[in-house]
């Protein structure tokens, strides 16, 4: 057990992270620079220290590095984007086929993150009545790590626009791991504190206040 | 659009971020002060900045004020919780009947999340092949949430042993929307850089790097 003393955070901190906070982007414009190795991993011991049913910790992180899978992942993107698309009509087509909806092309990163469905950590506790708990836990841990990297100025991009059980396929990990994330991480061509969805007229942001209630 | 300038952040900013994610715990045990409003709407709005697919912004959440509707989620607990106990045998029986696993006897503040399913924000974009994907951004909603509160020094406990379905009931809200999580906030009697679930002798850390691969 720990004998550090609890540290005391004051306004200024939540401040910056307020800051934080409204600068985290889905990145899709990446610089080519390569990312420090290190960096990432620093990442992703970070990541390891969120919340977790049961503490059953059923995070799986593969960086993607391989040229070939790296082109199939890219492959199945372009093919299920241009699916996604026959669903839009009009002017609403014309919109999402002008916005750029991954960053594959140029990300030096990539990191598939998987949820271990069948960890035998956690014993169970916590997931008896609400067994997705285990996904959540995963997505802690990817929102975690995406705030650190904006703080070390790197921009994250989740692709969700992608076959799950093909990008699986492609990466070749255990039976029992489930696609929750693909991500592209890098450093951002821009910075802004409004998403590019806002920006480029996709979906505006709602009020925070209507979408509370009290019982 | 806004104009404001993007902000630097340097390595104590990342060090004091790390020292927050390491002393975020899921609290169960809670002093009965009251916590002002004003923080929990701070909290809800920092919140409402989190990451969401197709900028969708599901997330929608009830402030659980009534004793009658907080007697009713209490009882859904116990009675989750005495048919989760049943799984367990000896050893681990006797742990799990030792553990505290809500906070819900003393929380000051008690929020249940939902996602609304059938919201038309974000025009389906991103979740055609991942629609869980919109569960999945009211997650990176709760863990924005967590994280600010532990930096106004109070604690979250993710209540999820309970019947999600009796819990939507209980709560009247509309047919559209599924229980993510129902959370207690307040003041927390300790404070620790381990989970409870650690110190308790449940489920020890898992070393993160063991988690990680290459593809």
């Amino acid at each position: 057990m720990s004998t550090a003393q609890p540290p005391r955070f004051d306004e200024a901190a939540l401040a910056q992270f307020e800051q934080l906070v409204a600068w985290r982007r889905d990145v899709r414009r990446f610089k080519p620079d390569a990312v420090d190795p290190a960096l990432i991993d620093r990442l992703l011991a970070l990541a390891c220290l969120s919340p977790s049913v049961g503490n059953a910790q059923p995070w799986r992180f593969v960086k993607v590095e391989s040229p070939e899978r790296r082109a199939a992942i890219r492959a199945n993107f372009v093919a299920s984007n241009a699916e996604a698309l026959q669903d839009y009509h009009g002017e609403r087509a014309r919109l999402y086929a002008g916005l750029k909806l991954s960053g594959l092309d140029v990300a030096p990163v990539q990191i598939a993150v998987f949820c271990d469905g069948q960890t035998t950590a956690g014993y169970g506790l916590g997931r008896r009545t609400m067994p997705e708990t285990m996904q959540y836990s995963v997505v802690a841990a990817i929102q975690t790590l995406w705030l650190a990297a904006r703080l070390l100025g790197l921009g994250v991009g989740w692709v969700s626009i992608i076959d799950p059980a093909a990008l699986k396929a492609s990466l070749d990990v255990p039976d029992s791991w489930s696609l929750i994330a693909h991500l592209c991480i890098g450093y951002p061509v821009e910075e802004s504190d409004q998403p590019e969805l806002v920006r480029y007229g996709w979906q505006a942001r709602e009020d925070w206040a209507g979408l509370v209630m009290v019982r």
